[in-house]
């Protein structure tokens, strides 16, 4: 068990060694191990390796001058300079708060970044503004749209944090796959098959077998299969693919660059590095804040007292990362040993023990 | 076969004997038969009766006051007066694109409203403004949350439509359920059998009667099961649900008031009729127009020509209802028996001829 202070410490060590600044080394760290916290163990600590290999690429610039490209009282185009996502992202997502300050909404579509961490992270930094906090991003491609053999989109998360008054907030965080890259790596390892519906192989059939990406095959949109509904995830997948990127001048669909460093740039870039999009509403620029937040309230006490299946609950989004936050506070992180192999290794290679 | 403008007229006509303005039954017609056009039959015509009847059952206003009740330079709540969707909604996606020609986006929550026709309609208003256009709506309770055995949404669609170059435009419009509500009546008509994954009957288990709902049932939201990631599904319906009627004071869940008129309205409203929500985003507020839209043109030139499986091929949202349009536009619009019954009934009413 490892203590939530004590890996955002180490990450964040890590990153100043990198040549991160104090303040972006803290929002890297941050970001990076809320991941951990909220139990999306896929996009936390297990990930700091590599990032260091992109940094040692170069693909990672650790002293970025990220700068406003283009505005409007209410939008903003940021070209990231090939920051850490984790750095980039906090920026961004303080300029679309900073914006709703002044004209009710603020929308920030991002270029020439890297991997962000878990998307609900930002969004949630609106919940304490009584601002409704949007955060979306392009991946490197692993889903075949519909009736494609070919993968053209990310697993293209997008997440919405709507607060409330003594509930606790609204916060949806979601791939926009049937199943996030995340599980199939634990079914990977675990050598489980997965549910139908997840993956196709390289001829476009389902297959059960969680390694058949690599052999051609692809992630599935939302639905799974055209019958039950994954055109529209496919429709999902591509609206983030284009606010996060075609909006940004970002790399966008079979273009967008690897998170893995050993794999090569895209010949032909179409944008750079990779996108993502933030949006923030203030809500009293809809209602008195007071009013809203009382309706929501009333809204997830309905929904969480539904009648349920046998043995299940109706759970409001969040719920789940929210338990997980206040367990893992109290009595730390487990990870696994390759994890805690992998972070030793990157301590040594920097004089930071682990 | 009838001819578009037949119908367009024929509707208009009724409009305008339920007392509408010239303007407002022009905009009505118009937003109806685009349904039709666009080949969501259930959306179209068909309804037209349904709308008759909420009139006279004086839950739909033919000579609304519709109004901005707030605003901020990027956002506006609309109270509709309880006029028809088909009205309010297209007057309030006008104000959502009139805020972006000024601060870059415009965002509009509308309570007070009722059934607004085919989202993408809506959405597609921005287009000609070289905007990305949005729309959503709640709606009546059809679908159980992951896990609820009570029906708390609607099928809530969410449309965006995204203007390119020389390639016709990007427009996704669809129900954040497996399958909209349409798709399930004309299994019922047809006495065909649901796929799984679309119905759950009253102890939540899956079936495949299209007739589940009247006995308990409910539809499930996109994904299906929770393995599938229904609880994704779930989350859209809900941000839609919150967007629409939390952000504006309409009824949200289980307190959407119902589309037919003769199921009594729910007794303890938690706001006004149904609510929307419309967003507009001008392109060249985040690069330049031209270059977006060419970079929307190689999207979805790369994505329309991808290796597809055995006898299909990777479509553009959007395609399939741009063709039924340009074939409906040609050869003219089929109705069911049915339909045109319903139509001539509602003619003879106000003494218009079919």
């Amino acid at each position: 068990m490892y203590q939530y202070t004590k890996l955002v410490s180490f990450s964040k060590e890590i990153f100043l060694k990198m040549g991160c600044s104090e303040a972006d080394a803290e929002a890297a760290s941050k970001t990076l191990v809320s991941a951990d916290l909220r139990g999306v163990d896929s996009h936390g600590v297990a990930r700091l390796s590599g990032y260091v290999r992109l940094w040692e690429a170069k693909r990672i610039n650790a002293k970025p001058d990220i700068r406003i490209v283009h505005e409007t009282p209410s939008t903003a185009v940021v070209d990231a300079d090939s920051a850490l996502g984790l750095v980039a992202a906090p920026k961004a997502m303080q300029i679309a708060i900073e914006k709703a300050k002044n004209v009710g909404t603020g929308w920030v579509s991002v270029r020439n970044s890297n991997h962000y961490g878990i998307a609900g992270y930002h969004a949630m930094m609106a919940l304490e503004h009584d601002m409704i906090g949007m955060s979306m991003t392009n991946a490197s491609p692993l889903v075949a749209p519909t009736y494609s053999l070919e993968r053209l989109l990310g697993t293209n998360p997008i997440a919405v944090a709507i607060p409330a008054n003594t509930e606790p907030a609204f916060v949806a965080d979601f791939a926009t796959t049937t199943a996030a890259n995340g599980k199939l790596e634990m079914l990977q390892r675990k050598s489980l098959e997965a549910p139908l519906g997840w993956i196709q192989d390289k001829e476009g059939s389902q297959s059960s077998n969680p390694h058949e990406l690599k052999d051609g095959g692809a992630l599935l949109p939302l639905g799974g299969d055209r019958e039950h509904g994954s055109h529209k995830g496919y429709c999902l997948g591509s609206i983030v693919d284009i606010f996060s990127a075609v909006l940004s001048g970002a790399n966008y669909g079979p273009w967008v660059p690897p998170f893995v460093s050993f794999l090569p740039l895209p010949a032909d870039p179409v944008g750079k590095g990779i996108g993502h999009f933030f949006g923030a509403m203030r809500v009293d620029a809809f209602r008195p804040a007071d009013e809203f937040k009382e309706h929501m309230d009333k809204w997830i006490k309905r929904f969480r007292s539904a009648p349920a299946i046998e043995g299940e609950k109706v759970q409001i989004p969040g719920d789940y990362e929210r338990e997980m936050t206040a367990e893992r506070m109290k009595k730390g992180i487990d990870l696994l040993p390759p994890v805690v192999k992998d972070l030793e290794e990157v301590g040594k290679k920097f004089g930071v023990s682990f």
